[in-house]
This record gives structure tokens, sequence and C-alpha cells, in this order.
């Protein structure tokens, strides 16, 4: 089964377009599991535990990971072993070589950890992306329009009457043969995400900065989704991981997840 | 000191633009090594040992220690431990984020592994950039033009005449307030090279793609140097590591490497 079909087929089974952002910060993890061996692992465990069966995926940004040393290897490891195999796990690491060296990240990310799918930069053109598309089973998301500040710097130059990030777009879709590209697309911009799914309308979208980067829910359902009110990827990090600082954060994560699927359902259900 | 004033010192007091790539293929490695429990750090002692006196630079690409799995965060650290405090160290990582998560990124490269600098995608634009560039002798290399085929797909689209790869460097001028950013520029396009030292004539240049990627040695000197014949990094990695496939890998390594340093030398004679 291709990438965007087993993508389709998970949120169909689970009927949920919430992904859960593992972007764990040992400064932010509540004292009751700092004195594990493991605070890491453990909090992650307990959020998988209390979210596993709300969510179409959990996204992993390896930045946390490595900042963590040889330890956060391990950590990521273990975590990826926590969740079901029937969840999409995404390794954000947003990585992007020249060919050579892009397979040794591909093979890491897609064979050593076993990841879903990852996000690759676009910058160094196609034979930098090519080696995370060899398994049709497996994607990448494709940064096309992020929601950082710095999109402004280079995405939205004008080439030809359209911004970067649409010659981007168009590039992905000519490499997508195997159905197992998606693109990274910022919600911060309703009018621009509708665009983009007007340019790649059968493509799963990653959709971070939804919650606390500021982004509107209800607009990145509604131009996010394909015509099915499927393949948005819609990813919260903080708001779940953090709904509450004390011990009781896992039960806090449960509902803080069970009010956005609830709320993304809601809205699929008006638009589509 | 700041990176760029320190990497002028670097290459002056060694009278070397040569820098070495790291980048350690256990497959490509010789038989000798291969019984170590550790192979790639043992080959990359040997090859340390055997260049140290004739680098400015040493460039590891992470993706290949990140192949290797847990194993490889502790290769690197070793690795990094036989390299001379007074050589230049480049973490060839090509990352980038949002600001928040690039901090991790900064973290792990600058503060874990101490690399005195690091490579980084500017497709995120500036808040993704700026963790690199904390500390003032610590540097970042920003892709600008790279020597793979890919660089034609989205590198050279025009803006406003100049191909996005210029519009990167003028934004990479504009972030340089502390003299610690660089450029990475392939040298398959000599034109391209004489035209980017133009636009950022007191900048260091990392300058991959010479030797296996089919540059032009001498003008990669003549168009990648400064006004003084300096500070362009010339990288070269299978020409140098791979010199001989047997035992007597390390001195070939090293005769290659006197080779590319005096003919370096040879050519800044001649132009400046």
């Amino acid at each position: 089964m291709n990438f965007t079909e087993r993508l389709r087929v998970t949120q169909q089974k689970r009927n949920s377009l919430l992904c859960v952002g593992l972007d764990t910060d040992l400064r932010k993890i509540p004292r009751s599991v700092r004195g594990s061996p493991d605070p890491v692992l453990q909090f992650n465990k307990q959020i998988i535990r209390a979210t596993r069966d709300l969510v179409c995926a959990y996204k992993i940004n390896l930045a946390f990971y490595e900042a963590m040393g040889g330890h956060g290897w391990r950590t990521l490891h273990r975590t990826l072993s926590h969740i079901p195999e029937d969840v999409i796990t995404i390794g954000d690491a947003k990585r992007g070589d020249i060919g050579h060296s892009s397979g040794f990240y591909a093979f890491a990310l897609l064979e050593e950890y076993r990841f879903s799918a990852c996000t690759v930069n676009p910058y160094m053109g196609m034979d930098s992306v090519a080696p995370f598309l060899k398994n049709t089973s497996q994607g990448a998301f494709i940064l096309a329009l992020t929601s950082n500040p710095g999109a402004r710097d280079f995405q939205h130059l004008k080439i030809r009457g359209a911004p970067l990030y649409e010659h981007v777009i168009r590039a992905v879709q000519r490499w997508n043969t195997k159905q197992n590209c998606g693109l990274v697309v910022g919600a911060t911009r309703p009018k621009d995400l509708r665009r983009i799914r007007a340019l790649a309308p059968h493509m799963p979208f990653l959709i971070p900065g939804v919650g606390a980067q500021g982004g509107d829910l209800q607009l990145a359902v509604r131009y996010g989704c394909d015509a099915h009110g499927e393949l948005a990827v819609i990813n919260s990090s903080r708001g779940i991981l953090y709904a509450s600082g004390r011990g009781d954060f896992a039960e806090a994560a449960r509902t803080a997840a069970i009010t956005m699927r609830d709320e993304i359902n809601a809205h699929r259900d008006r638009f589509f």
C-alpha cells in the first residue's frame, strides 16, 4: 500500500486527523516524572498511553532528541516502541543533503528507526529528496510553506509570478510517482493553505502551527483536507504535552487531545 | 575572536586551505581496520594522525554517523577528541527548523559536540539560522549553491533577475553582524563561484565538490578565496580517505593531502 493510501486508511479507521507532536523538552516536563532514570521516555510513554486511541499519527522532532546526546537516540528508539503498529510515525528531521548523504539519513530514519514518514527540506532539489521516497509505503513530507516568521525570507519570493513554495509544490507533484510524497504546510495563513490544497488536491499535508503557533483550527480543516475531508495531518505538540504541568499531565493531555480531535471532526462534518 | 578571524588565523598559521571530510563509510574502509571494535573510529584516528598537520579543518558529515545508530554518536564524539584543538571542525549537518527546534540542533552541534562551525539550510529563513550564530567564535556555513544535480531545481530559479542563491547570499550578508556566517558554495561552476565571491568578498566559503564531485581545483582557489587568498575552505573527502583501499590507507591519505594542499598553495601563489 502506498503511503498516501496508508495514511487515509489510518485516518478512516481511527476517525482522527490529529497528530501529537512528541517534542518533549526535559525542562518542561512535570516534576513527578523527573526522578525517573529516563524522564523523557517516561513522559512520552504516559502521553502515548493516554492518547494512542485518539490520533492518526505521532510526530517526533529529532532536534529534541539530538540535544540529549547519545542518550537521546535510545530514548527515541524506546519511545517509538510504545507507539501502536497501526499509527503513523513521522520523523520530523527536516533533513536534506546531496543524494549519497541523504541516502544515509533516509536509512537512519526509515530503516533504523522505522518511521512511517519523515520531513525533508527541498532546497537541494530532487536528488536530495529521492532517497526518502524509495519505499512506496513510507513517505516524505517536503517543506513547502512553514509557519515560522522566517518563511517570509525566501519561501514567499516570487518567481514568474508565483512564490517559491509553489515551485516546490509543483516539483513535488512531479516527484510523486509512487504516491508517497506529502507537504509540510504551516496553518498560519489560510489563504495560502487553500491555494496549496488546490495545487496538490490528492497529497497528504502535515500541518503544524495549530495551537501554540497561532493557526486557526477551523481553517486548517476546511482548507487543509482533501475533497473527502482527509489527508490533513493536524499536529499539536505543546498544547497537548503540557496541557497540565503537574502529576495529572497524562489525563490533561487526553482531555486536550479528545477536545482537539472532536473539534476537527466537527469541522469535517460541517465542510465535507 | 569572531569565527571569520579564527578561520583566517588558522589558515595562516597552518598555511593550508585544505579541509578533509571525514565522511567515513564502513563499507569502504580497508579490511585491515574492519576487525577493530569500532572500525570507523579506528580509521578516522589514523586518517587524522596522518593529515592533522596538513589541514585547516576537518568536516564531518553527520549523515554517515546517524546511519550507524546509537553507536555513531559515540564514534563521532571520539573522532572529534582526536582532532587538534587549533584545527577548525565543521559539523556538516545541513540542519534547519523553526527557531525553537533549531536551538536544540545548535545546542547539539555547537555545545554538545563543540564543533567550531556547522552547515545550515536556509529554506526556513532567519529564525531557523539565528540559533547557530549566537556565539561569535562559532560559525554557520549556510547553503547557497550546492554541487549536486538538484541544485538546478530551486537554487537557480530567477527572482527579479537574480537566482535564488543570490537572494540567500544577500540575506546572509545582513545576518552576519557577528562576522560568523559563511557560505557553502559548490565548485562545479566557476562562473557562479566568481560571482558569489564578488557578492560576499569577506565571508568564509566552504567549497565541497572538488575532487570526487568533479570541480576544478585551480578555479576553486582563484575564485573561491578572498582578496588575500584566504577564507576558502576547500574540502576533499573520498579522494583522501580512500586514496588507497588497503593497509597503507593512512600513508596514501597523507600523500594525497600533501599533493592537494601544495597544489592549492601553488595556485594561491600564482593568483594572490
